[in-house]
């Protein structure tokens, strides 16, 4: 006797997305699965993947509303993302989970040239932002390498950094007021737009760099700077990493704050040769890129003092560019350096931090690391501000060996900067390739501290759970 | 029959004051009523004051947790205070608690001229720390008013302000790692020490500004700054607030940012006035105080630029200082207008800030609301950033008529801020003179995240319980 057809029982999954459905304008929830799985990850190679219920792409603060309420009723988690140019697996989706697209909230909302701010929403590109402002002869600094593509939304909250922190600052020093849904899919304002302010917490910087963990930023209000001068660039070519690591440590100690100072290592430069013919491997080791915008004549006095400093200490050659299109030259190698690594295979970027009297030994310690575990490594760096990020490069196929030597050496260059006072993640974040990281670089007390200040935000713990730390 | 003497049963405050002596060196607790007495509040006038229980002189991290560990198993609120220089109540004893002085752990522990950082006791004064890290020729940029007595551990704990944040920024900005004694009574450090860092939620930046409500700092790295160029100082002389309040929108417009940019009403001038015979008085109603540093020949550039500007915004007089006498004179004055206007009665001193460009609206604001409450309002402001503080003269004697006005006058201020766009409390922090207003600021959502960050950080309610919000 066959057995008797059950009635169908709804699974708790299609209950989610009918809901889902019934709360959402037409379109929003999305049907291709080939759109869903490419906006399921970010660009950290070697992050899990999980595969979600649901992508949804909203268009308002209330559709983001919408969705966390639906989560908090199922207790289904929601991952946040924009662009999706992470690089540490923040915005990679989880088993069940809704991935919530906030791309296409892409609106500039304002800008207010005599307070010098801007509003916008998580969606607007970080490069369409500068472009809008520099009409009003403002500046928003924060520029992440991924800033043709990254969205605001995706700087706060990774706390992006990029080139010109070295003096300019990261994401949070820019960031006035946010609109924020909360885990409990309420929909609240905090911070202020005014220059100080000093009522209650300052739960905007808690918000910023907390990887969608705390709450799902709808509108951002960033404070804006004057265009700086025009920038003077000075190339100097080293013939070791240590020379290049003193010729920045030089600098620090001089008092100079260029507006950039990045080194690109002999793997960098070959990639970028090999891909462009730019010339650069012939010229040395090491590439240091300074640049300076205080106007003049303090900038050309600065620019000198800089070349000095790369002749002092080892420079073979170290000028400062005298035409505007060798220095964009210069400085696109130093953006192409990662496509080119790409070329070669799956790039593993690190992003640990040093006091920048360690440059020279870090940089030491990680070409140690890639003999001992048989990897290459390429180093490109905010050289200035301490913070390097050694590129793992990945095999082209499967080569189970060589991933676990590679993650050996991810490993062993977290503890090295660790050792040497740094921290494991400058500006990237910890997503989840850098938990087990964060768990050396923070006491168990301290993360206590971030456990409870996470269920206190996050009662229903639905928000990008398991990011950051378990 | 006479009753029978019943056996003395210890009261649990004589039970917890027994646990403290046990706990700590002799000399740490406080006999003498008269140095309790001046210990259990900090200079704001008409905030309420607590009877502690005891008063405790620490020396150490060690000496702070054993005191905290015991608030713990007794369930005593702890009131943190360094010299009790703040303004709002925040340090004021609560009834029944542990006033905690760090104001003896005052060691500059170590300064680092090539990070560029220093690391400080929470009981260092902000002058000794600005004087030990000038012989490096570097500078702390946070400078408020009471600079010559405060205290950093007191600066971290209100976020304070001053004169230079107009263009350096505030407390917060400058904070790079936290040692505190939590509401657990745990010795944990936040934050790091690199230049960049994104490990974490930003616990530094929750602290500096919580008023002792969320953890006891008892170690503090800034980061420094290379001293800045010999500033030029400009004048200008106003027939009026509102043509003041012109130049600073002007200047702003212009994208200027001076070092400093200060106002005095005539009312302060008056003061100074009497008391130091400057002839202040006979040269306009408002001055305007605006300080460059940039190196020259920027520097002059812009001092002309700001010439030119109050000029053209009406100034009957504005000129260049051109001699460092004249100009250290002038600044005084505005140091010098707080205590000139404490002689003639209790100062409260408000501290909204707004955007720049309603400080000409809120200073006619305020001029209405002394007008309507029948009170003098004298002011002073950091008018390059909006932040104003209007001083409210109370009477010398008792006058509970007045005091009504003065409070109705003062929720006004308040109300006036808020309702343009500005903030209750711009450097001095909500303490319990603003708790009211607090609650006008923020959402009740937003109070509820407030509320739940506490609860999740001091779980037993003892740190500095009822300051900031109820």
């Amino acid at each position: 006797m066959a057995t008797p057809v059950q009635p169908s029982t709804e699974t708790a999954a299609a209950a989610f997305v009918r809901d889902l459905d019934a709360a959402l304008p037409a379109g929003r929830v999305v049907d291709d699965p080939e759109v869903a799985r490419s906006l399921s990850r970010d660009q950290a190679a070697g992050a899990p993947v999980g595969r979600p219920a649901a992508v949804v792409r909203a268009r308002s603060t209330e559709e983001v509303r919408r969705v966390v309420e639906i989560c908090v009723r199922h207790r289904v988690p929601v991952v946040a993302r924009g662009a999706g140019t992470g690089l540490s697996g923040g915005a990679n989706a989880i088993d069940g989970c809704v991935v919530l697209s906030l791309a296409a909230m892409s609106q500039i909302v304002s800008i207010d040239p005599l307070e010098r701010l801007a509003v916008v929403q998580p969606g607007v590109v970080n490069d369409d932002l500068r472009a809008a402002v520099a009409e009003y002869g403002l500046w928003y600094p924060p520029d992440p390498a991924s800033s043709p593509w990254s969205t605001l939304g995706g700087n706060v909250a990774t706390n992006a950094g990029g080139l010109c922190c070295v003096k300019y600052g990261v994401t949070r020093e820019y960031v006035l007021e946010l609109e924020v849904v909360t885990g409990t899919a309420e929909v609240v304002r905090v911070g202020r737009r005014t220059a100080k302010g000093a009522a209650g917490y300052d739960l905007v910087g808690l918000l910023v760099g907390s990887e969608g963990t705390l709450g799902i930023v709808t509108e951002i209000t960033v404070r804006l700077r004057t265009l700086p001068s025009a920038p003077i660039t000075v190339a100097g070519f080293f013939p070791s990493l240590v020379t290049a690591g003193t010729a920045v440590r030089a600098i620090g100690a001089a008092g100079i704050t260029p507006s950039a100072l990045e080194l690109m290592d002999r793997f960098c430069l070959r990639a970028v040769d090999e891909w462009k013919q730019m010339g650069l491997t012939a010229a040395g080791e090491v590439l240091l890129l300074a640049r300076v915008d205080d106007p003049e004549p303090t900038g050309s006095a600065l620019a000198e003092a800089i070349v000095e400093h790369f002749r002092a200490s080892g420079a073979a050659w170290a000028e400062r560019s005298t035409d505007a299109q060798e220095a964009d030259a210069l400085f696109s190698a130093r953006r192409l350096a990662y496509p080119a690594l790409e070329r070669l295979g799956p790039v593993i970027t690190e992003d640990v931090c040093v006091p920048r009297e360690h440059v020279p030994e870090m940089l030491a310690r990680i070409e140690a690391l890639a003999v001992e575990h048989g990897v290459q490594i390429a180093n490109i760096a905010h050289a200035g501000d301490g913070n390097l990020h050694p590129l793992i490069i990945g095999p082209g196929g499967d080569d189970a060996d060589l991933w676990l030597r590679i993650e050996a050496a991810f490993d062993g260059i977290l503890d090295a900067a660790l050792a040497l006072g740094g921290t494991i993640t400058g500006e990237h974040g910890v997503g989840l390739l850098k938990r087990r990281g964060l768990e050396h670089e923070l006491s168990p007390a301290v993360m206590g501290l971030h456990r409870s200040i996470k269920a206190a935000l996050d009662p229903h713990a639905i928000l990008n759970p398991g990011k950051i730390f378990q």
